[in-house]
């Protein structure tokens, strides 16, 4: 049907109101070309992964929509949550799906970029692809200081906004906009009430203290369970597999006798990372996609 | 596109001559309203897994064609192979996936059996829900004595065939055609060359002798590996899924010190199957279908 697909997997600072959540996500489904995939509240975050995938145009449309209801909804200077987070609309990703480029996504991000600045004074910063300089590819470095810190930070001229006056906005604080690839959001649940084990494992096995090249790991309290989380983002799993990752987490719990006692993924997965962790765990000797029913049944529908 | 769908695996007992693999598969090509969507021959079974797809017509048609080419290239009085075998076209299973109701494949097993008697005069017994006795559910049961011994049993009159005389056809043997639900082909590979050690297991996971309730399990040599195989079929793979039989294998190797070195499945394997794999795993606390990416932009395009 559609020919060009973009994802979008924008990270919404409020996790916890219930309505505010929800009029987001009736805002970007009023809009045309695009699809509301998934919606993913996190109350102990106080944050939501909203996955929508349409046509550019539609996507683009989508993210203007969603920061008109974030921006009069959501003040962070009342922000509680455990994710680091320095936007009411955090962070827009922009992930090329089918038919686009990812110059396409980094043309789309930049047009978005100048748009949220002139219609909602939020100074906008291009990450991963989009970057205008190599220190600012990395979210978490854009992110550090979070929203209490924002305010001396973006006067450092290193740290002046890609779009927008080097001034905060006072409740919507600052937005991150940027191609890349398709990232998975993946947790690991420790049966420990112990974040010192978390924050350990999650800097054993992440790429930037010497672990996997492509995870991203920070360990937090899930307060309401009286566990801890390893709370990663693989953004590349082709390269950094789900059950490699999941292994090393589980080998590293171990040192400290802990047990891994169930995982997570927030929002989407593509189904070939999937079918890696079958192959994986299966030692399956000759697994190929073409094995799987509904898919040959569709491929062969088609043709 | 076709609204009802039926699945059909015929096990062939030619795993090794690639001209009469391949013509049996051109023939099955040239008929309409089905397509062939996998084969998959085993050289040390002898033996060669055809699966097709199509409205039950086109399988109807199909099924017909492929005997045709079947019964006049292939000579089970030559035929060696680890696999037990009755027929020159030994089984064919017919499964409802779509559109069609388990009594339509009954129905249409009893159109198929009457037709290959009469048209090429090999004795065919109605096995799994098609069956007409308590007894002859089981396919290994009809099999048992295989295509040498049975020349002998179908004399029997608690053996006669459901159709055709109780003669078998001198070359092509006799054939089982039954409707039943998916059936997963499993084989778990061990390093080591004991047979003794394949046979045991199989008896320990299977259902007949103790095991689990829908595994059907077998003992094998891969003489040109040196290795030995437990060769399962998972007959309701929803209550009896694949992970829990490859651990319960693997901890009864373990007994011996034998590793699991691989697995395969053979022909193709329902989605879900392969979503119980992942769960069992990672332990996935909330996984759902909807979760992956293909499968969503699939339904919203649709919808």
């Amino acid at each position: 049907m559609w020919e060009r697909l973009v994802e979008s997997v924008p990270n919404v600072s409020e996790g916890r109101k219930q309505d505010t959540i929800e009029a987001i996500a009736a805002a970007i489904r009023e809009v045309e070309r695009v699809r509301l995939l998934d919606v993913d509240p996190d109350p102990d975050h106080n944050r939501t992964v909203y996955t929508l995938v349409g046509e550019p145009e539609g996507v683009r449309a989508a993210i203007l929509a969603m920061f008109e209801v974030a921006v009069s909804r959501i003040d962070l200077r009342t922000h509680s949550g455990q994710h680091p987070r320095m936007g009411a609309v955090d962070v827009v990703p922009l992930v090329p799906v089918r038919g686009v480029t990812m110059e396409d996504c980094v043309e789309l991000s930049r047009r978005l970029g100048q748009e949220i600045w002139e219609r909602f004074q939020v100074p906008v910063y291009l990450y991963e692809e989009s970057a205008t300089r190599p220190e600012r590819r990395d979210l978490a470095q854009i992110r550090k200081g979070e929203f209490e810190g924002f305010s001396e930070k973006i006067k450092r001229p290193e740290w002046a906004p890609d779009f927008g006056e080097p001034t905060v906005h006072p409740t919507a604080g600052v937005t991150a906009v940027g191609a890349r690839e398709f990232l998975i959001a993946f947790n690991v649940n420790l049966g420990t009430s112990d974040l010192g084990v978390a924050k350990a494992i999650a800097r054993a096995v992440r790429g930037s203290s010497g672990g996997l090249r492509y995870v991203k790991a920070l360990g937090f309290e899930l307060a309401e369970r009286g566990i801890v989380q390893v709370s990663m983002n693989l953004t590349d799993y082709k390269k950094t597999p789900i059950p490699r990752v999941l292994e090393l987490v589980r080998r590293e719990a171990a040192r400290y006798g802990v047990p891994v006692i169930g995982t997570e993924i927030v929002g989407m997965v593509p189904q070939a990372a999937l079918d890696q962790v079958v192959e994986y765990y299966l030692s399956l000797e000759r697994f190929s996609p073409d094995m799987v029913l509904e898919r040959r049944i569709q491929e062969a529908l088609e043709s």
